[in-house]
């Protein structure tokens, strides 16, 4: 592909940005690979050092409702959602604050706050970091674990007739994003989708109880959406999905119903999702299922994955393809 | 202390934002104490982890002349020069990218070309990372590294009688930084000068070897200024120190004369200095200055620790007493 060096960044979207700087990057032998929702570094022959980096921006990752105690909260749940993904506790964070210049000493502590709630609520704690001044509010996390390499889940590895499932319905972040965002009526239920957004919850416990019963052959977090993530999970581990059931949320379903929306579509590409989105051994289901419930959650199948390199529906007797569409940083907001 | 919750974070700075974050905080144990350097996590009896999370911010940290190339070094640096100063290799780093909009595809490849060679430099790999759109360029780097938790060099540590030593001559970057920024007479260097800002070293073989020599009582880096970097060695090891030099680099002593400055006051207060402030065990200075010559560099003595609490300087037969004022982010600006 010939490449025009003057495109702009909104152009190219995240995904075709991250693939640039991996072009210009030089590569060790990593336990997982780049571009997996986490990174790591071996410690000795069988355990890992796990890192993973991601910054919250006022702009874009902050609605107005949002205090600043919830933005700091939700800058570490991202982080530890990405852990979940991978059957990884998090045990420290680390923080490099960019702080605007007119946030008063109530913002910090509300920051510092929210920074070790959302830690502590997930069995990690905050240990150090760095602040700097800048335009807008920046909440740059690093967060790190050890593993059991061979525990890890990684993106790669569904074989056909594996069993893709989720660990929650899907749907209320986007609903919720729309309420704060757009002229949308609200529901009943329209706290819980709002708080889906403002107090969102990583599904750790799930993850690290997936991690631990090996009965996960793929694995990833869906902040890109849920359809974006079974598209990467097909795409890596060389296979198709064909799903007979989109797990949608029933607020979610409720908000749709009554603002003529979509509710499938809804759930497949809507963003902000903190669910994860795997594939089970078939003669491991049970095992998967007991062990998420034992964890407090519930594991959901929605399909199965297929040799056909494609990702299909089959809903109400019809069929129909699924598209690789996302949401994507920068391209989302053209 | 009475806090009065409504200033507002220029006026606090950011040693005070620290403190505030700080008694927010559940910390755990931690093999380095919060605040120093770099944060730690055991891995087992011996050894630790080690992280370090530092943000590079265009707006305050990219001067105009430096291209987007050398700032993704540079973020790349600030972090090593961390590392260095506790005596560890760094085997990995992480980015999170905050891109603005109209940054084009060459700027993407620039800075990931800065960010490779800035780790290959010092023997880390750059493993993962994400991208944001922000308004403003934003390099948030994350670096890890193991140690053998008995060679790291901290803060803390310095007794009577040690010998304070660096790792080079200051002066450099805050004359270079004049020079970018304002209306000064360039002297003949002017170019050594202006790199030692754009294209910063960190001193890490130099800080590794120190590590390894066991004969350093504590150590800092100097990114807040020669003299802060003493003040807070004596304030964290309860000691004072009698400097009976101050180390100038020739260049900076040029640049000073020419442009009718104090040479001590460039070299002892300005920031965005690489070099390792340190105190060694008087019977092991021969092997910490063998150290850093067999890493190809020079270990300057510039005084010795005291019981009596203060920094003093004994120059020309002349005593004075050195305040603690560092350059600081938020207040500097002021």
């Amino acid at each position: 592909m010939a490449e025009n060096s003057c495109r702009e960044i909104v152009e190219l979207g995240e995904h075709e940005i991250i693939r640039i700087i991996r072009s210009r990057l030089t590569l060790p032998k990593m336990p997982v690979p780049f571009g997996d929702d986490v990174s790591a570094v071996e410690l000795d022959g069988t355990r890992v050092a796990v890192l993973k980096t991601d910054m919250l921006v006022g702009k874009t990752d902050v609605p107005e409702q949002m205090s600043v105690y919830q933005a700091a909260r939700k800058a570490i749940v991202m982080n530890v959602s990405d852990f979940a993904s991978k059957g990884v506790q998090p045990t420290a964070a680390l923080v490099a604050l960019g702080l605007p210049g007119m946030f008063a000493q109530k913002d910090i502590e509300a920051i510092a706050e929210g920074l070790n709630n959302g830690a502590r609520e997930y069995g990690a704690y905050v240990i150090g970091g760095d602040t700097s001044e800048t335009s807008d509010l920046i909440i740059s996390i690093s967060l790190f674990g050890c593993a059991e390499k061979s525990m890890l889940m990684l993106r790669s590895g569904a074989k056909p007739d594996d069993i893709l499932a989720v660990t929650g319905p899907f749907g209320k972040p986007p609903a919720g994003l729309r309420l704060m965002y757009g002229d949308f009526t609200a529901p009943k239920d329209a706290k819980e989708l709002v708080d889906s957004v403002l107090l969102p919850k990583a599904r750790l416990a799930e993850g690290v109880a997936l991690g631990k019963s090996g009965a996960v052959s793929a694995s990833m977090d869906s902040s890109d959406g849920l359809a974006w993530s079974i598209h990467e999970i097909g795409r890596l581990s060389n296979v198709g999905f064909a799903l007979n059931l989109v797990p949608i949320a029933e607020e979610a379903a409720q908000f749709a119903k009554i603002n003529d929306l979509d509710a499938e579509e809804l759930a497949l590409y809507g963003g902000e999702e903190y669910e994860i989105v795997l594939t089970v051994k078939p003669e491991k289901w049970t095992a998967a299922e007991e062990a998420v419930a034992a964890a407090g959650g519930k594991l959901i199948p929605i399909g199965k994955a297929t040799e056909e390199k494609k990702v299909v529906l089959v809903s109400n007797r019809k069929k129909r393809t699924l598209d690789a569409r996302g949401w994507e940083h920068f391209k989302s907001q053209l």
